[in-house]
């Protein structure tokens, strides 16, 4: 027995209009409350989550519903324990994964948006309710620290997931879809009978990172099905257990709703060989969504009849000129540089120092004075056992922790050097303490590319002037993501607000306290919005929506 | 002395805000009338206009303010008198006309998006005082007939332009500029001041076509403009007049408004050289809009680092499976095919007819009657002296009138021979009339490009599922731009909404009288939405206006 899907569409309406509304106030909004506490999500859910992890250990994961596979295949491995998951998942051939979306496209670009929408929105009260799961899930494939795990796979992730909803619920009912045109010409009038059908472009691929398998992957993910198109879902081979588990909840909810679950695919690489060309390259694939390095992305967005979404790399800057208290400053930015080691792509990595220092409450600090301070930051955030792991959690692939241990820059001095962060539960966890590197501002070459980690790069400067010219140029040029600022000259602050606005990349000022450079939040923070080579996903404005769907218009007169 | 922004801003917002509605209602609406009638337009207007047309001629044009000139250069015929119009324009360097375009950009992307929307639209006014004179101009350029001239150049291009500017200030203003985002994080909360801003791509180029010099111009030229971006303008060489007097009026509200006048400039090609590919490649150029040929347009595309919008050429069908009235049918199409004598992107081109015939009032006429029926009426109105040379015009370029007389498909039936089309004031005129070949169904490559000009091309189908299949496939291969259809079951007329919607091909159902598949509304039809190879330029829905800017944001603690 199916459950109406006029039921689910007025179940959510209410949920869908204050998500639209959140997206045009840009004030805070969070339908998933980000705070793992029993208090909200039950005593036994953190334990019940951790224990479902562990039942998917070692097993098949046999909740998909999308078919017999042609095989199975899992390589996911656990950054704090260094050692294998154990988990398949069931392999399906690339052209079967696009066949089966061609056979469910009709079925489900016939229903209307706010039914899908409606449908899409129940899901993730699916995924909510595994938030813990997906947590423990994304610790042990990611390296994040627990906070970050259930946070950004869980309610921030679903969120962005929602926002996606909403904001291709809203364009695809922005017009009319009939209307009576009636034009006079004078004697007599011409009369229309005018439809519109927001028709969706066809197959859509999402190719997931391996650090934040659900918070970079919903977004597309949802954006795709949202507007009609049947989504397959190719994660990295080292994170596919929380965007699995992800899967799943929609393919439950399709089935319980008399759909085909083979709507939304998850589709793994197979264990000696990857998937992710064969099937960006089928020529049924329309609409690919890319998280990533920027060599493969810059291959998907170079194929032709693709819609692409990308967030690739960038290189992201913190420009240091005033402040009023440089310890909150340090402390801040220490935090936003050890936050899960670097491995996110809002990350600061350069920090532009004025030689004649900064200017801290009307009196310069020196800038070595500057540079030490940071480091002592660094330092005491990763040697302080009640902090240090929590914040840094562990290191996602071997080859992140060798780029921090090989780095060498010629000519550049070492602040700090890397270390270990000892965690207090897993003895054998993949970590690595932020590294410090002083490197010429004339070497640009030696900061110009993102140093994906725990790597910070210190860069003096002749002046500020020098520092906001080196960011921008940096950004228009290489990609930026992010970019922090800290200035009490409201002229300077004009100054970077333009020149950083014409590279495509949003400016934090003056953080201190528990907000961060790296965050960044659904319904407010507009994210990689396409004006600079870092990528165009643009969480979620108008355009990471509308180019998934064609407006198509029918008239015929009226007698 | 300048007028002052505000009170333009004040002076436009009822008609912005209008123009907004209109956007979203897409029932009739029209703020320049299409009707060239004295009560209108003034009892001397059309003399006027004739006069300061006729006053251009031999003469240079020098109402352009962009600065002295490289030279002067000018290669226009009448298609009328297929005799120059000995008028010259200012010639400049395309790195000059780009750098220029730089240095006025950041004057032109400060302003606030209300202002621009106001003061561009304070421009049309200037452009509609020079209706008649536009349309003369487009008549000894483009050879279309008086009324199109008039209408197309005129009244429905202003409203095209109206359309991108209401559509870019909607798009600019739909997010707040700034908000207090405040998080609840317990005991205490984080509180954010956030801005944002909708910064304009940089340097953009209208690259125009030879038919419709400024309803094909003005969309993307406005939608750069109002999105804060610095345009220049680059016609056709054969057909320059119509845009550079709309250009002129540009530069004279700018500068009456104390801005730079070369924010809008226009590029015209040297005589012995063609200056679009030196535009379009130059770095600084960020956006470019082109209508014309294909093999150009796909050219365009494939530039790296461009934002692109193409109207390229497409293969227009029309279906015949059953109606009440044929000869109103015949008619209809008739005048459809022959309107401008073919050269409108929106003219149809294949008339797939199945070979049982065509039900009519519940009779089935045999396939030769409908043929020969449909030949009768184009007949009849080419030799109509009181209809023919108004609806055909002229033909724009020798190479049209070449194609129509020296195709020669294999295998097929010349049903009709072209001929000329008598002109009543210009016997010299350039004129053609429509041709009709039956090809055969099997053979694809015959009608699956377009054949620009007046071509009809009759195609005997086995059925109508076989009329529809090769009517979508050709879209969805070759791109289309419009498709008309003929049916009275309701069933087919579903599969045809389908089918079609998938190819990205809106579709007139049933037009007899006063309506023609060829029209496109402003405010109410979109115009090559992007669903097929024909192009994504996309009049006007938010995807033509929002991807000339990014959303860029910025945050500060609020203490």
């Amino acid at each position: 027995m199916s459950t109406s899907t006029t039921d689910t569409t007025q179940k959510h309406q209410a949920t869908l209009d204050a998500a639209v509304e959140a997206l045009h106030g840009r004030t805070f909004f969070a339908a998933f409350p980000e705070n793992p506490s029993p208090e909200i999500y039950g005593a036994d859910a953190d334990k019940e989550g951790r224990a479902s992890f562990k039942a998917h250990r070692d097993q098949r994961f046999t909740e998909l519903q999308q078919g017999e596979s042609a095989g199975w295949a899992g390589q996911e491995e656990s950054p704090y324990e260094q050692a294998s998951l154990g988990i398949e998942y069931p392999y399906y051939k690339p052209e079967t994964l696009v066949q089966n979306a061609q056979e469910v496209f009709g079925q489900w670009r016939k229903l209307k948006p706010a039914d899908r929408a409606a449908l899409l929105t129940e899901t993730l009260e699916g995924m909510k309710d595994r938030f813990f799961e997906i947590a423990y899930a994304t610790m042990h494939t990611t390296g994040q620290a627990y906070m970050m795990s259930f946070q950004a796979s869980g309610p921030h992730a679903a969120d962005r997931a929602l926002e996606a909803i909403a904001a291709g619920y809203e364009e695809q009912t922005r017009f009319p879809e009939e209307t009576r045109w009636e034009k006079p010409m004078g004697k007599y009038n011409i009369t229309l009978h005018k439809t519109w059908r927001a028709v969706p472009k066809g197959v859509a691929l999402v190719i997931g990172c391996s650090t934040f398998p659900t918070w970079n992957t919903v977004p597309g993910m949802y954006a795709s099905l949202v507007t009609g198109n049947p989504v397959i879902i190719k994660p990295h081979p080292k994170a596919v257990l929380p965007i699995a588990i992800v899967v799943a909840e929609v393919q439950k909810v399709l089935v319980a709703h008399g759909l085909d679950p083979r709507i939304c695919q998850l589709a793994v690489d197979a264990n000696d060989h990857l998937i992710a060309k064969e099937l960006a390259e089928n020529p049924a694939v329309k609409l690919i969504d890319y998280t990533g390095g920027s060599a493969f992305g810059e291959y998907i967005e170079g194929l032709k009849g693709k819609t692409v979404f990308t967030e690739k790399t960038g290189v992201n800057s913190i420009i240091l000129d005033s402040c009023d208290d440089l310890d909150k400053v340090a402390q801040n930015l220490a935090f936003s540089v050890s936050l899960y080691s670097g491995q996110m792509c809002t990350a600061p990595q350069n920090f532009f120092i004025p030689e004649g220092g900064v200017k801290v409450a009307g009196e310069l600090v020196p800038y070595e004075d500057v540079v030490q301070k940071l480091a002592a930051a660094v330092t005491s955030l990763a040697q302080n056992p009640k902090a240090g792991p929590h914040v840094l959690g562990a290191i996602q692939s071997a080859t992140t922790q060798e780029r921090v241990r090989d780095l060498a820059l010629e000519g550049s001095r070492s602040v700090l050097a890397h270390g270990t962060v000892d965690n207090p539960v897993f003895q054998n966890a993949r970590t690595c303490s932020t590294s410090i590197h002083e490197v010429e501002s004339s070497r640009v070459e030696q900061f110009s590319q993102e140093l994906f980690g725990p790597i910070m790069l210190v860069i003096k400067t002749r002046d500020t002037q020098e520092s906001i010219r080196l960011a921008a140029d940096l950004a228009r040029e290489h990609g930026a993501i992010s970019c922090g600022a800290y200035t009490t000259d409201s002229a300077v602050k004009e100054q970077i607000m333009d020149e950083m606005s014409l590279a495509g990349t949003p400016v934090s000022f003056n953080l201190t306290g528990g907000i961060y450079v790296n965050q960044n939040a659904g319904f407010s923070d507009f994210h990689v919005t396409g004006g600079n080579p870092a990528g165009n996903a643009s969480f979620t404005n108008p355009e990471f929506v509308i180019k998934r769907f064609t407006w198509v218009g029918f008239r015929e007169p009226i007698a």
